[in-house]
């Protein structure tokens, strides 16, 4: 039997709920986790500092690489381009309304997370990542999607020596099909501790949330739906 | 009829000679071309002035990107780390060779580079990326293959709202089944100047080539087949 600490895992840590809760089902898992943290420019950059506490909370971390990606130069979305304006009203899509994807949508941002995601697994022997991509919940955009983390893992086993030699990667978002109430139900059981994650998009300078925007009142939701507190800390 | 100058291509520019061929091509298609170059801590990072030479001489390129990509950390590749050394001497491994590919392999690398295309593609309004990978000359790199690009395309087609919304995106890699003569006479029959290229693993501080690793041979052999001369800079 594989010793708990041999399987290695790169973990996507934003900074969120959901990501927080995937780092805690991969050590859950016995993974030794990796975790990941991007800084690309956006706008609610304070995230990265509950990436930290999240990482600093969770137990054996082998590592944490927080990388500076420059393509804030980008725009295109109100989530790294301070002309555009986060929603703080209004429907959020479902995962079938891809005519609706928001305006905070990032352009190929989770295409751009999972390579290089892809390229440090394989330098470390990682043949494990973790995503906490969303479906149900969430707003619509087509790189949260199961056909996306399919696609995806297709390309990998197509683009690198570990997958043409037969040591195939895996991608894991396994909150893709949960709602925002049974992630943070999940999360609560495996000690995920809420109150340091950052969901908002649209956060003020010491990181509290706005409280109105789409990844605001989903996660209110959220704790609503699954009857526990909600601990966010609102400006 | 579309006028040239309304399509518009991002094209990935290394400093090489096959991506200025590539660069070369999309230009004489019509297209308007928006130039992307990767600073990924190759140890030949002097190809990167070769770049901007390659865009300052092509006619009407409308931007040139210069991208610091914080992946140098990542190590891996005798092209990233420094303390692997660049094979001088061997047999270059053929495309379907995939059991040797090379210490030069960088994980994930075109995967990455092409992520970061398709971002900008999406924001600026392009749907046509142009890419310099080769599968004949080459070194066995799984993501120089046809079925790379293919696979990428098919990726970039769900992850996108483009994609999702039936405007799709074309990769194309119009030297993957040339040899490194085809490709060196094609681009000299549309003008490009090869002296300014830089193909090298492992040049001098200004920019001369070594002339024994793997691309300096797989390079000087290819003017030697086509029967043009090498303008080169050797050290």
């Amino acid at each position: 039997m594989q010793e708990m600490g041999d399987k290695k895992a790169v973990v996507l840590v934003s900074g969120g709920l959901d990501s927080a809760t995937v780092l805690a089902i991969a050590q859950n898992q016995g993974f030794s986790c990796h975790a990941l943290t991007f800084d690309y420019g956006q706008r609610h950059r304070i995230e990265l500092e509950s990436a930290k506490r999240i990482v600093a909370h969770a137990k054996s971390i082998d590592v944490h690489r927080l990388v500076n990606l420059d393509v804030g130069w980008m725009g295109g979305s109100a989530l790294t381009d301070n002309n555009l304006s986060v929603p703080q009203s209004g429907n959020v899509a479902g995962p079938d309304d891809t005519q609706e994807i928001p305006i905070t949508y990032v352009p190929a941002r989770n295409t751009i997370f999972l390579s290089i995601a892809l390229g440090w697994a394989e330098v470390i022997g990682a043949h494990d990542i973790f995503i906490g991509a969303n479906a149900v919940d969430y707003s619509g955009y087509p790189d949260c999607r199961p056909v996306f983390i399919e696609a995806f893992e297709a390309l990998a086993n197509i683009a690198t020596r570990d997958g043409v030699q037969g040591n195939p990667f895996r991608f894991h978002a396994p909150l893709i099909n949960m709602t925002k109430a049974e992630i943070i139900t999940l999360g609560t059981s495996l000690g995920v501790d809420y109150s340091i994650t950052l969901s908002c998009y649209d956060p003020d300078a010491t990181g509290r949330a706005c409280g109105v925007c789409d990844s605001c009142r989903l996660r209110a939701k959220g704790f609503a739906d699954a009857g526990l507190p909600d601990l966010t800390a609102y400006r």
